[in-house]
């Protein structure tokens, strides 16, 4: 019998780092070639399996998959695709295991956020109900930071890393104008459900009273009043306020800030997110001159100043999850554990996908400051080592150098029509 | 009689480069004692001298001046403040002196765009009509790219490598997600008046056909239909289309596509720059997904991925500067002179001030290709060299060091009033 072969697929939203535990898994498969035979990555995620569209990774030189590491974004593409419940859609399930069957796929490494663990549980439920036997393993990765059981999440720290670094160079740019010209900065940043990502902003302060001045979370209800107060307040002490906003800024009753102003009175639609929001409304009361950027995908797909830690832990998670399934665990999720602030020091845990399944892990009240602008000390003590260490790729001609893969497909065995 | 001190001023908006200029400004003075006394820096540019707000640089140590090199936007302020002409306001021009008198300045060192050239230029035509002995030396900076008779100018390069290096990031984002999520990424970047900011963005194409695969140049009148079409052919081929959009990118008639979806019948105002305006076109007519980015400051603040090529010139203008005065040049600018494309060789020139003076450099017709949609072997071969090396700020605690100068100032001698 030939040996069983690995499934891996990235899923949602890609991350500056997903590829770096890529490279885990299949580095690791590869010295595990005794139990592990191919590794075949899903072309779009999951979406590779229902269809039939497996990438064949060992077609990929070492060099190529060492690059993985220093790639961003989803090398084998990703997809936004949320299985249903089995009861709902139990052919997709049964789908995902004929393809599995057909071509000896008994490892599924399912790379991706809260939905991706709750799927990579169902598929391992169902193949031991139906007797095929499958190890699934989730492998966390959230620019959200939102999953629970783990310290923190892949993608995360070179996101907060690539917005603490941005917020420190932009409020240097503002300083320097604002005695003829800007006076406002406003930042927008991910973070639809928690303020992680916002939060990060605050690690651009060297001491109290630094930019940026005010954190808008999702976490805290917006209040205009107070929030215009504190601007006006900010440019009489500094001459200038810098602002960081996340996208899922909003009012007590659910309101984006976003939405709030994207259809008039004539239903006409507006434009733009919360950024341009806030600087007009701050024009509106006080005609300070502004200035605003939205970092959007920059932000997660800022390979260049990826967080060294951020990098390391997203290794070593691809890495976990293959030790894992070769030592015969199943249904499981590798973490990361902190087990020191200050020398920051972590090691790797496991979580039940099963208890990991679903759960939104939110910033916790401790870590927002009595005012609603910002972090507390408790919070620094948590973000500051997620941003440490720097990983440059190497470069060529001034640009950074990612790997592009062959990605060649194995020749389907099923039916295309299921 | 005490050594004739020097004034030093930044101008307009700030740049990832313009405090390593200031750095090769005060580095090469203090090597040239003999010649100059103390270098004096204007508080916020030349508001600094007009109300006599003077910077004693001597106070700062070594290592601190060195550290400029590596710290973006500007040390002592700069301001959006342009001198009237000396018919309209020949009273400016009269305090300037007196300032320079009271302090015993003879060297005016001005660093920044096409204004500040004009300016430094009048400065010194004052002078010799009022017998004042004056040495007044441009010192180009500018993101835009547009002053005459120098090959490029500093904070481009920089800027031109952030703007390559977040669209191959971004591209690959989109290329990740495009099979079930977004096809669509519009990279907004500065540019006013000329295109060489988005230009840049085709340094992020390995091969023809990857992305940008649309660049919108102010250059270029903007076509609805022809855009459109573009877009939807690409999603076809390629599967996503990623956009980086001049804020200029303007009509044929001269609306910026900014200001196109402003107001709408009914006199509202509508949010948001150049970049929503197209996602949301797009959208109107294809129904793709999109997700739009504003760099604004982040791309001239950007020093963590700074051009080693830009840092190098910004630093060795600086320092040329100073050497022209000393060698006894007046009303001159130093410039960087190409002498080879590849490989990349260039040295420092000099223009006179009276010709650089409010000049605006254009994009050449032969660097758009012939489409309007990109750039020709020419642009390339032109743009690659200035965003070669890296030149990395030092870090701590994962973010870099950027340093905050003392900025004493000198006791006043002339009454506030003036």
């Amino acid at each position: 019998m030939p040996k069983a072969n690995a499934f891996y697929a990235q899923s949602g939203g890609v991350t500056a780092v997903i590829n770096a535990t890529a490279c885990g898994v299949l580095e690791t498969a590869r010295r595990h070639k005794d139990v592990i035979g191919k590794v075949y990555a899903g072309r779009n995620g999951i979406l590779g399996a229902l269809n039939e569209e497996l990438i064949d990774t060992s077609k990929e030189s070492a060099k190529a998959v060492a690059a993985l590491r220093q790639t961003p974004s989803g090398a084998f593409g990703s997809c936004r695709y949320k299985l249903k419940s089995l009861e709902e859609n139990e052919r997709e399930y049964h789908r995902l295991l004929d393809v599995f069957k057909a071509h000896n796929i008994r490892y599924f490494f399912y790379n991706g956020g809260g939905d991706s663990q709750d799927t990579a549980n169902k598929v391992s439920q169902l193949g031991a109900s139906l007797g095929y036997e499958l190890t699934c393993i989730g492998v966390p990765k959230t620019v959200d930071n939102d999953l629970p059981f783990t310290d923190c999440c892949p993608g995360f720290g070179s996101v907060a890393k690539y917005v603490a670094v941005s917020t420190r160079e932009a409020a240097l740019d503002v300083a320097s104008m604002c005695e003829t010209s800007t006076k406002i900065f406003v930042l927008e940043v991910m973070g639809r459900h928690a303020g992680w990502i916002a939060a990060a902003g605050a690690l651009a302060q060297r001491e109290a009273g630094d930019a940026p001045h005010i954190i808008l979370l999702p976490e805290v209800p917006f209040k205009k009043t107070q929030f215009l107060a504190r601007v006006k307040k900010t440019v009489q002490e500094k001459g200038y306020c810098v602002i960081v906003a996340s996208e899922g800024a909003q009012y007590k009753d659910g309101t984006f800030l976003a939405d709030a102003g994207s259809t008039d009175a004539f239903g006409h639609k507006q434009l733009g997110g919360v950024a341009p929001v806030l600087a007009e409304m701050i024009k509106a009361k006080h005609g300070y001159k502004y200035h605003w950027a939205v970092a959007d995908y920059l932000q997660r797909a800022a390979r260049h100043i990826a967080s060294a830690t951020d990098v390391e832990q997203a290794y070593a998670l691809g890495r976990a999850a293959v030790e894992l399934a070769v030592a015969g665990r199943n249904a499981v999720m590798p973490t990361i554990v902190r087990t020191s602030d200050a020398p920051y020091r972590w090691k790797i845990g496991e979580a039940k996908l099963s208890r990991v399944a679903n759960v939104e892990r939110k910033m916790p009240k401790t870590f927002i400051s009595s005012d609603g602008f910002g972090i507390t000390a408790a919070a620094r003590r948590y973000l500051q080592p997620l941003i440490k260490g720097e990983d440059y790729p190497t470069y060529k001609d001034g640009l950074p150098q990612y790997v592009t893969l062959k990605n060649q497909l194995v020749a389907k065995k099923l039916p295309e029509k299921w």
